[in-house]
């Protein structure tokens, strides 16, 4: 088999074979296929698409170029989610204690910020001591020890997709649903999990902008899942202003604290009671929705997720000491207004240029090897359909560096579009896939 | 500017711009554009197509990436042929002699064999002693002394269309005509030519397997040219078999040597005519392609075109003599034939397989550093529409290792179709467009 033809073969529209992916991702892996081959193909991939089967090939192919880890020998249902990224999603920092303090295992390999979209694991690095990088090791305790761990991608975990996702990020192959799907669901199915709930986001700040590509996206995951023995169900969500209150690492970390306190945005918090719902579904342990809803509000009513959460600072090394003192956080040095520029109602966001304006500040990273500063980022308060008045504060921003700030008041003031005609907040919850 | 907003722009179909054009191809020339990148961009231009416009940005990006000869200060016209490759096509060591020896000059930079395909340099180095590599100083001064030159690309000559030519070869990106067009005319205009007759090829044995696409290229050559000032005529010709009786270095050396006395297959000829009259039309040497003709045969059997053949051997270092005797070039040391498997009339030819088949007994090359063996290849017997019994010589090989002798023959054996109706041989000049 030779590199090219099989380049060739789905530059012309072909249906490659599962030797055919196979030979690919394995020639990549070992670097026996170059890496401009494998953007040919890529490239190729993206414009002509991929069929439900080379996709699961695909998954599988990146799934077995490591390590998948086994946790059938704990006996337990093992569940997780992942989002396809968003802006001021912070929802597994309450979905993992939530689920976990009811008994289910969390296993969850989260991801880093890039570009306009926050990482879970830079989030969890604002609490002072929070190591993520686990080995594989340390996880099979942790979920031994407490039901839960939140870790990054190891070395062992997929690592053609690893080498895949960087290469995707410099060719403009990043936004294309095959490539999307087998990259998560390679990671996501080598976690031992037994179901996973996916939240697709559809709008201004998510990868997708129309419900019907991120339909799409949802569909195949769930048959990716499937093929491999695995249940998995999909909400596709609105993402068309930022998720909660805030953006950035400290100040996200700290919304989610008061969510597993029983405090915090609608949104938010009905988001995280949606997920969990789902997840404690596919665990088996309530039989619908509606139970599951009510078992999220007993976990924190009675303290337990936030018990647990103070579990996982414990056990990955931080000061437990945040969940009641914030100003143990990193805190930015100022705060500055954006304000409306006339009167009306806030006809829609465009919470990429918010995650954006964020990344200025320096709450994310532009490349994989930017630093970030996790007490940045800025605070929303106006909601689509909300009346404001001209000179009304939509955003504060907290920053500590006035130049950044400048770029970033110009880039937010920009996002928030201020209109006449009154406006209908988006829906949360466009619909639901099993 | 972003290499990955480029490549993400003719991702989409959209158009680039001259300034986005520049920038890949500088950036790629001086490293700072990565391959992987480049390739990622050629795949989508590959798959999304250019417009006339980006490609002739393209050329002139290419173009201007090295050196552009001038030699308008010589005071007479300055002609060149090209092809866009075929088996068996040796019309440049014919027409290059017999065009510079009626007083018009001829620079000519050619290629070498790659893949099916063979190259003008490498059958002139079949010539004992003859060297193409002259610097662009040799060069100059061989078109002063005695009007012509066949050398290979120099380093200064379009250095972004050698590194891009080897990065198509290895992405299944080479048969795309905006990327083909863009190629061949970036060198063609660094001639120091004031006009271009090009041979676009069309059948098993070309790049390009019909009419219309072989049209379309021509087209876009023809207006790449006129948007550099230059003027240019392309004629579509058949390559639906070998051109001419010979495949091989030494063999078509030999087989241009007897056309230059006057010998040889008529559809060789005929076309080496066609092509110098064109030629002399574009040198303003005479009014018509009739005269052209008519002056073709002038110098043909006045010995004119002989005498300035052995001016071109002698300035490259090559040893003359070869003119009349051919035993001065490597001679394979075995022949066998292949032989018709029935009795009929000779369907079709894969001209294609033939190259291959040559390629395999060691003529040509299938990586741009394999070493070829001068001596070898085949002798073509039956023509298309000939009336062929049971057992005939279909072709003979010419050969030094029996192993690779074998497996040619089969290819060989294959290429020839054999059926009970009569056949039509095909046409050998399809059209011209100006």
């Amino acid at each position: 088999m030779r590199a090219i033809d099989v380049i060739a073969k789905k530059r012309d529209g072909g249906e490659l074979s599962r030797a055919e992916i196979d030979f690919m991702v394995k020639g990549y892996t070992s670097n026996e296929v170059a890496d401009y081959q494998m953007s040919a193909l890529l490239m190729a991939i993206y414009v002509r698409g991929m069929s439900t089967r080379e996709t699961i090939w695909l998954t599988e192919a990146m799934l077995f170029s490591g390590e998948v880890v086994d946790f059938a020998g704990l006996g337990k249902p093992r569940v997780d989610k992942h989002s396809t990224g968003g802006v001021g999603d912070k929802t597994s920092l309450v979905l993992a204690p939530v689920v976990a303090a009811a008994g289910v295992l969390v296993p969850m390999i989260s991801g880093r910020s890039l570009g306009h979209s926050g990482g879970t694991l830079d989030k969890l690095e604002s609490i002072p001591g929070f190591r993520t990088n686990l080995s594989l090791a340390e996880f099979r305790a942790a979920l031994k020890d407490i039901g839960v761990a939140l870790i990054g991608q190891t070395s062992e975990i997929a690592p053609a997709d690893r080498k895949l996702y960087a290469l995707r990020d410099v060719t403009a192959t990043v936004a294309c649903p095959a490539l999307m799907a087998a990259s998560i669901m390679s990671k996501k199915m080598a976690e031992g999990i037994s179901g996973l709930v996916l939240d697709v986001k559809v709008g201004s700040g998510a990868f997708l902008k129309t419900e019907p590509e991120a339909t799409g996206l949802a569909r195949l995951m769930i048959e990716i899942a499937g093929s491999l023995g695995k249940r998995a169900v999909a909400l596709i969500t609105d993402m068309n202003q930022p998720l909660g209150r805030t953006i950035g690492n400290s100040l996200e970390v700290i919304e989610a604290l008061e969510a597993l306190k029983g405090r915090g945005p609608d949104d938010f918090i009905e988001l995280c009671r949606t997920l969990a719902a789902e997840m404690f579904v596919l665990a088996e342990e309530v039989e619908d929705s509606l139970s599951g809803r009510a078992l999220y509000d007993k976990m924190i009513v009675s303290g337990r997720a936030m018990d647990k959460m103070i579990e996982i600072i414990v056990a990955q090394g931080g000061d437990p000491g945040v969940s009641e003192d914030y100003t143990l956080f990193p805190t930015a040095g100022h705060t500055r207004p954006v304000q409306a520029a006339e009167s009306g109602f806030l006809q829609s966001v465009d919470a990429e240029a918010l995650g954006r304006a964020s990344m200025v500040l320096g709450a994310g990273r532009e490349r994989l090897d930017s630093p970030i500063d996790p007490s940045v980022g800025m605070r929303i308060e106006a909601r689509i359909g909300d009346s404001v008045s001209k000179g009304a504060t939509l955003a504060t921003l907290h920053f500590n560096d006035s130049a950044r700030a400048n770029e970033a008041a110009t880039v937010a003031q920009m996002a928030f579009s201020v209109g006449p005609e009154a406006a209908v907040p988006p829906r949360l919850v466009k619909s639901m896939l099993r």
